[in-house]
């Protein structure tokens, strides 16, 4: 057997949103890594070996997967969503960089429906027109990064979506960037809150951005911040296509 | 039959990047509306009317597809890629506001895999930190508005993504694009240029950003041009996800 790793997404959480492309290399897989969520929505099979892990352990997950693709396994790492987008195909590359011997092996990138596209698909169409999307943790960069990204993105009068806004261990952080927002004058402009998107905990709010508050978000919320000109129609929000 | 009005995304041209949720909405659908490459991509089917229409009917489309619904029709909408990320739902909540009898209609959007997440995940990881998409068509908003997002999104070091780079009726807007980007300091970015994307006529080119030129991209190739860390491993891109 000749082994492989593909990194893959599993999209925001109904299974109806996963690509036929991943459910094949899902199905021929051998072994699945993964933060424990994720690797859950794997479905079992017998010889199919789950390699659960914890959010924080990215390098060693994918380190520890190039071992078993190098040895011959069928390899998939899960990622929620896509998994280029704030997810694990960065680790990977950051891992392979560490391990020359494992350059040739052969890694293929199956991507997803990631967060923000399911959360404004649910509000209406809030990225129809030009758009960023910022990862709120500040794990792995510094907060003044984070809040010269806001600052210019509202200048650039963006859509903004925001991953990752807040968790017991930055509880922080959401509120800080409301604050910038609300002083780069976006305090009018519609945010929506998509909690647990497409899963049977979802929840949709919106609201002027001015009057949300920092425990409104959690790890499992993808907040979507308008442009100056996203609107309503009836019980739908979205940017238009042409402005000025 | 109680009509409704469904607005899909078909991904970027493979059809094992369709969604499950988006095949059963076609399979159950009575009229497909859509751009007539897109309409082409719908399995044909007796019974199954198809709607082709060209590229700037956008508006047109819509109001003719919700009129069908609100006869008690299954209408599905096809974008390539997504259909909230410069695509068909803008153009259907536009039409929709204008509209205001069809207020009441059962409308569903469904996500897709948009070009972007596609292009990166063949390229490696150039989107696993903060980026931001910008369509350089200008039919719908003037220049120095894209070119204020250029500067800004090069200053925020975001990852940029560029839809419809090029087009014959709009063959100057890449080049200028590169010019800004060059003055911004972007010189030394690596710029990923994906054509066709997951279809047969797939090519996937990089080169440092000062050596592209205007002709490497036309309609279907999506640009992403890398932050300041993107960088390679093997064949790889990534955007390393730490930055200071």
């Amino acid at each position: 057997m000749t082994g492989s790793l593909t990194i893959t997404g599993l999209g925001p959480g109904d299974a109806a949103l996963i690509t036929p492309e991943v459910s094949l290399a899902l199905a021929v897989a051998t072994d699945i890594f993964g933060y424990g969520p994720y690797v859950a929505r794997v479905p079992a099979r017998e010889g199919l070996v789950l390699h659960a892990s914890d959010n924080r352990q990215e390098l060693q997950r994918a380190t520890e997967a190039m071992r078993l693709a190098a040895e011959g396994r069928r390899v998939v790492i899960v990622s929620s969503g896509d998994p280029g987008v704030f997810a694990m195909a960065a680790a990977v590359f950051e891992a392979l960089e560490a391990s020359p011997q494992w350059h040739g092996l052969a890694i293929r990138v199956l991507p997803g429906v990631t967060a923000m596209l399911a959360a404004a698909a649910r509000a209406g169409a809030p990225l129809g027109h030009d758009f960023c999307a910022i990862n709120l943790s500040d794990n792995l960069k510094s907060w003044p990064v984070i809040e010269q990204r806001l600052r210019l993105a509202a200048e650039a009068d963006f859509a903004i979506a925001l991953y990752n806004p807040r968790s017991a261990s930055r509880p922080e952080g959401f509120g800080r960037a409301l604050d910038i927002l609300k002083h780069a004058g976006c305090g009018d402009r519609i945010m929506i809150l998509a909690h647990a998107v497409t899963t049977a905990e979802e929840r949709i709010e919106s609201l002027p951005l001015r009057d949300a508050s920092p425990e409104m978000a959690d790890m499992r919320t993808l907040v979507i911040v308008g442009n100056s000109s996203t609107r309503r129609v009836g019980r739908w929000i979205y940017a238009p296509r042409g402005v000025s």
